[in-house]
């Protein structure tokens, strides 16, 4: 993690222009003309981000999900996506998966590149990295940082489904992995929300983790109160679901009298910046808890 | 290049918006409001794009200089980027080389992604994907399918001097090997282009590839005179300029008698379609000349 930290300290040093908000949010918000463009990137890399001897469909249709979730975040309506593919085993499946979420999410392939993985034996791992370019439905466009003391935390439904989906897949029981394989992105939700939210974000490494980084973002701390968070898992794991990442719910605040909506679960209350970013039931975390999932880790 | 030239083809099938452009070009070219974006990515693998033990700072260069210089063949100016980082050996060059030419080319950082090589072993070759987006400053935006028979062909300066680079670079001569190792996109060339050109594209793969590719997307035939095309190399090197990359020089055609901005020189003719793509000094070329070079072969 160090190295990661360090370098992407250094990247942040580099991106001033406001359009990148620091990289501490989910995607770039550029302004071009008087339109609003809303731009993400995130990859998935073989033996990190899925497993060897998953279903390509399934790696390309959460490869799209995860991007589209950010776009979602900000209440973008999705223009297209450019992607680049490593060449290997299965590129039929990938491209049928491919085919089923950018149809199921109204999202035209603009573009991207197709590269090989060179002869070295065995051949490296893949990675596969996607652009999503998405049109703001709603002005100012959703940060994380905006979350205010006062404020209710509330997140669209529960945690836990991808984590029950993926141990479901280790037992071999593919069909019910679907909330682990594929990921429904929740763009309309999120176009509802933008309007309404002070701070939005997608849960995409664990609800605790995600949490903790938009009252970072926001400068308050964020107090969550674990029995009022959905869960889709036994009872016995709410503790495992508030940190397992993958269900792209979105997180978000506001005042607590608004009426959502859309489904809406109140979990939490922002505070004036504290000793810790984020409180569980009242107390702070331990140092090492891990709150959720880093992928890069 | 089979299994490529299929994969890529139902890739084809997927992208029917104009945009994308049949995925034909160097570029996707997106409306919006009274904007035109264009966007592109591109991606150096490892051992396929670059070799191991090279300075990431000028795989950074390279990687960010590749997609400007396809913005460059459409006349946009650059309005960001975004990329993916794959950790690992040498970041703080990669950043270095990055903070380098981003500030060459007035070009923000706007966002991306960072991720682990995992845990595999062997390590998956290290992989870094680029999204450029840009601002078309005239529409209509060039494409590679204009070409009209009659038109001359064009090109914005001599082929050669990266391979002449690569093989100094080979034999340990580093300042030698800077028209390989930074290449430099002609933005402002392209912009003064745009407007009087029929059809463009900048020359990344080689000279007789890139020009069979613009000759089947015009559906015509280019004839090139190879004594005609500048060279950064010896003569007796000459069929290798010809086929090599890296470059990025521009190739544009447009009318014989065009007095063009900037400096161009003439190489051939557009012919209408005969059976081949491509002539060279009036003849076909082999079936089994590659023209050029196939990153992802």
């Amino acid at each position: 993690m160090t190295g990661e930290l360090a370098f992407i300290q250094s990247l942040r040093a580099l991106a001033t222009h406001p359009a990148a908000r620091g990289l501490n949010d989910d995607a770039a918000v550029l302004e071009i003309g008087a339109e609003t463009l809303v731009l993400t990137q995130d990859s998935m890399v073989e033996g990190v981000h899925y497993l060897p001897g998953q279903d390509m469909a399934d790696v390309a249709w959460k490869l799209v999900a995860a991007n589209l979730s950010d776009l979602a975040a900000k209440g973008a309506v999705p223009l297209g996506v450019l992607y680049t593919h490593m060449l290997g085993e299965n590129d039929d499946r990938f491209v049928a998966g491919l085919r089923e979420v950018l149809a199921a999410y109204d999202t035209p392939l603009l573009g991207g590149d197709t590269v090989g993985r060179g002869q070295a034996i065995p051949p490296p791992a893949r990675s596969f990295s996607l652009t999503a370019i998405g049109r703001a439905a709603h002005t100012p466009v959703p940060s994380r940082s905006g979350a205010q003391p006062g404020d209710g935390v509330f997140i669209t439904g529960p945690v836990g489904a991808a984590m029950m989906g993926f141990e479901a897949l280790e037992r071999g029981l593919a069909e019910a992995g679907t909330a682990f394989r594929r990921p429904l992105p929740l763009l309309s939700q999120g176009r509802a929300l933008a309007p309404l939210v002070s701070a939005m974000m997608d849960v995409s490494d664990g609800l605790l983790l995600d949490a903790s980084r938009m009252a970072s973002a926001s400068q308050v701390t964020i107090a969550i109160a674990a029995p009022d968070v959905p869960i889709a898992a036994p009872e016995d794991r709410r503790g495992d679901a508030l940190r397992w990442g993958d269900d792209y719910q979105l997180l978000f605040t506001g005042p607590k009298t608004v009426l959502w909506p859309i489904e809406a679960h109140h979990i939490g209350t922002v505070l004036p910046a504290g000793d810790t970013a984020l409180l569980l039931d009242g107390a702070p975390l331990p140092a090492d808890d891990p709150l959720g999932y880093r992928h890069s880790g």
